[in-house]
């Protein structure tokens, strides 16, 4: 019985064997979830069947327009009705989907769009004037517009560029979707600030995406049918994976431009929302809400918040108005999610602070994942289950990355020993479950969005008082983290706080900008290297 | 971005990668579901950790026995512990489970075990005389045994074989499990009767054993830590995959050796059952208890029942009861379930009746799957969905069967065309699910087991006074079918009904026996074959 296609074992063909990819879900949606809510938005209310043939219309007009199998097409939208299609109609047409974060600023943009040789870009009319600058500092001629005016919220089209439903309007559905030939293939390009200045690109492969949506209902008891408040920014690892979840579970994604308390609130009490993912920040910003923007709601609304560990307020507040708290750990690299702080029946009899606790930790692998344990970067063994040696926090399954695009370096230091080094220090308790202690990499997590120490401080050390200096995280009570910087200025030379932050501003976009400015002697090891890890301490 | 291993596309590692395995399930609850229940049967209490440390210990046990990478390890089991563990143990062991009805004879089992070149048997204390006849009809050696004493049920050991316990704790357990080098190698081959009278072997892949769980949880809305009892034979599909399901959730499994409603109520109420499948046959059986057998459980309880359509006072009774039932469909070579009467919200407006005929259809594809549809079997288009245009199901996806074992020609009929042609007839309705109407194979269905008519028919032929005959399903309000036999005897000879199936009872085991005999001459065509789609019609 050892074989392939020996004689007497059987066959592959298309009746047992399809590749894996979340175009099945919505396949399978449209058949069966056909007269299904899909999206809600504003006015707009459109079933499986409705979402399915725009997004085929769209996927043919993305073949007109050019576009063949393993072509990138990018977007710089919020959390819109064309955000969560394009997930679905690029695909189709053969092509990867690129979701750039529209908190960038036109320099970021302009390198990505350069480093992913995007053909197309959808553009939310708010955010047109950000990709023309940025489309002026490339080479060549960038991607082709495609403008998605929400007139939902007020935006009206620049009249510059082909309109998205224009272009839906005029065609045929696509008859033959492309599926991939092997599960391997690309589905997305999602790029990540990483230690260097410049994002690296994350290629996410079809058979991720789609056990990824797996593991999420399963680990999130989804059910069928559940409400979905899309909160979550679909640039990060496309809102972790749950836009390709929702068809599998004949879900409707409620869609939210923009984020606040009246949005939700009122999401939940009109829209009768059941899940959301958020990160800590957003349940904080309910929980201290205007009493004039809460609303009641009845259904029990569970949340999985990641980005940081929620405090023990944020886990005490939110149960308070109702909602079902689990915290999730992952990161672009992994497709979003793959911990979850599992609850264990015997935390029920703990008392609050103790319960509090166990949820603040990152918890065991997702449904999915084959590994996920605290290793010695050193030597590569894992740590005791003693809850208190450190070692990095190491990942390995089928929703892992391929790799980083156009970086081998990278991607080979990622992966070495066979797991996926995360950059995040941890300790594992003796339940098995894992906590973090701190981060590797100089990244810092504010709001949920990651930030580049490097780039903050390759633009501080422009500045010409500036000796040397060093950005690392501080903790903060609303956004996680902010940035810090601690500067060494040249001999003699006096400049202020005021004046070095908006020296970054005019470099970067706002929210990467330091909070906080110190100027003292940076510690350094006696080679000279900077001990970051002294300065996080400091800040503690 | 088109080619594997093409510098900057990423590349595959154990990273990132991982074959598709229930193993993996088992790995992780006994990690994250450590202190679980994972079975429990008479006094026995077992936890992930512990029945995971028994399969490792058998599975090193079957390793000393030589049993190495794709060799068959078959059981004759109830759904006692034994049984659920040798769906782990057997393939860490790197072997192919094969799970033989208990209810078949010592000729069909003989001819199993030679066709599947079983190297070990595990066998349940009251299946030993019937195996050690079956092998007594082998060539050659046969199996090696291994004894499963049910001592919970008072089966004590023959004292002749070696013990399934005392190899396990003799054993130290296997570190080393063995992982699918491929997700399409073989974990289990199960027999299946067919048109001929000889069962065929269908080849289960680990990639579609996987799939199936995630598929079963979704459609199932199954939640975490269900509690399941095992009402659905294990060598019925493993169970429908649902053994392998359990770990993925940490579900407990409840073992039930012998169904009764007296057990499946006491069941529900002391071991707070949350789900089970079955066929609508045990369904009847709760709903005409005797009162005193009838107990009262609070949690709801979910039903997916299959074998047969659940007639209206099925559904209605078991609702009463506080069950909430769903149809699948499935066969041997689909892992079982691949459709499902999946709720549509409108039908709660509908009355009792026209809910209950929507609920009796097969339905719509399961999550996991890629296409089920209607064809016509001469042009192989689909038909319409009219309600009325007859045609043979295919189904088409990931949890599809490899093939038939050391059978290359009913493979290939079978996967013609690229759909897998399940024998059975039927309509797609308007909102595009499916009612079964007929069958193209041989096959009855009688309380949830397959029996084959030309095997009926075989033994028929042999009776000196039988001239012809012809075995149709007759349907029954208990069993679902039943079979019944038309004869026509030679001139001149006189037989009874009851001497016929006496003869029959010599033969063949005892639920394939005619519950019925009916002499008179056979409807043929001009080419003389029996047109045995009359008998039916003039059974209905």
């Amino acid at each position: 019985m050892r074989k392939e296609n020996v004689s007497g074992q059987g066959f592959k063909c298309s009746a047992n064997y399809t590749a894996l990819t979340p175009l099945s879900h919505i396949a399978r949606a449209a058949e069966v979830f056909a007269s299904g809510d899909a999206i809600s938005y504003g006015t707009i209310r459109w079933t499986w069947a409705e979402v399915t043939n725009r997004c085929a219309r769209m996927a043919s007009a993305l073949r007109s327009a050019g576009v063949t199998r393993g072509d990138v097409v990018s977007t710089v939208l919020p959390n819109i009705p064309a955000a969560i299609e394009a997930h679905f109609s690029v695909p189709m047409a053969g092509a990867v989907l690129n979701a750039i974060n529209t908190r960038l600023d036109d320099v970021a943009i302009a390198y990505i769009l350069g480093h992913a040789e995007s053909k197309i870009i959808f553009v939310d009319s708010q955010h047109i004037d950000l990709v023309e600058r940025a489309m002026s500092h490339m080479n060549g001629d960038g991607p082709t517009i495609i403008e998605c005016p929400d007139t939902e919220a007020g935006w009206q089209p620049t009249g510059r560029y082909p309109i998205y439903d224009d272009l839906i309007e005029k065609s045929e559905a696509l008859e033959q979707w492309h599926y991939p030939e092997d599960e391997w293939d690309s589905i997305a390009l999602n790029y990540t600030s990483g230690t260097t200045g410049n994002p690296k690109g994350v290629l996410y492969h079809h058979r991720g995406a789609y056990l990824t949506t797996t593991g999420a209902v399963i680990s999130w008891e989804m059910g069928i049918k559940p409400r979905y408040l899309s909160i979550v920014p679909q640039f990060h690892c496309n809102a972790w994976c749950h836009i390709w979840t929702m068809p599998l579970v004949g879900g409707t994604i409620v869609c939210c431009r923009d984020i606040s308390a009246k949005v939700i609130f009122d999401a939940l009490a009109d829209q009768n929302v059941s899940h959301f993912g958020c990160a800590p920040i957003v349940l904080n910003m309910l929980i201290h809400a205007d009493p004039a923007e809460r609303r009641e709601f009845t259904q029990p609304g569970s949340v999985v918040t990641a980005g940081a560990p929620p405090a023990p307020s944020t886990i005490k507040g939110a149960e308070a108005l109702g909602l079902k708290i689990k915290q999730v750990y992952g990161l672009t690299e992994t497709f979003g999610h793959i911990s979850e702080a599992l609850e264990q029946p015997d935390w029920k009899l703990l008392g609050d602070d103790q319960r509090y606790a166990q949820m603040a930790r990152i918890g065991v692998r997702f449904p999915t994942m084959e590994g996920l344990d605290v290793a010695d970067p050193e030597t590569g063994k894992m740590v005791p289950w003693d809850g208190t040696t450190t070692g990095e926090i190491v990942i390995r399954g089928n929703s892992v990355m391929k790799g980083y695009f156009k970086n081998d370096t990278a991607t080979e230091e990622s992966f070495k020993g066979g797991w996926f080094w995360s950059g995040d220090i941890g300790v594992r308790y003796p339940d098995g479950y894992i906590s973090i202690t701190d981060r590797t990499k100089d990244i810092i997590i504010s709001g949920g969005e990651n930030i580049s120490s490097v780039e903050i401080e390759n633009v501080l050390m422009q500045h010409p008082d500036v000796s040397l200096c060093a950005v690392v995280a501080k903790p903060d009570e609303k956004w996680g983290e902010v940035p810090c910087a601690f500067v060494e200025l040249l001999d003699g030379r006096q400049v202020s706080r005021d004046v070095l932050v908006a020296f970054c501003r005019e470099h970067l976009a706002g929210f990467k900008c330091p909070k906080d400015v110190r100027f003292e002697t940076l510690p350094k090891t006696s080679t000279g290297k900077v001990q970051k890890f002294e300065l996080r301490r400091s800040l503690k």
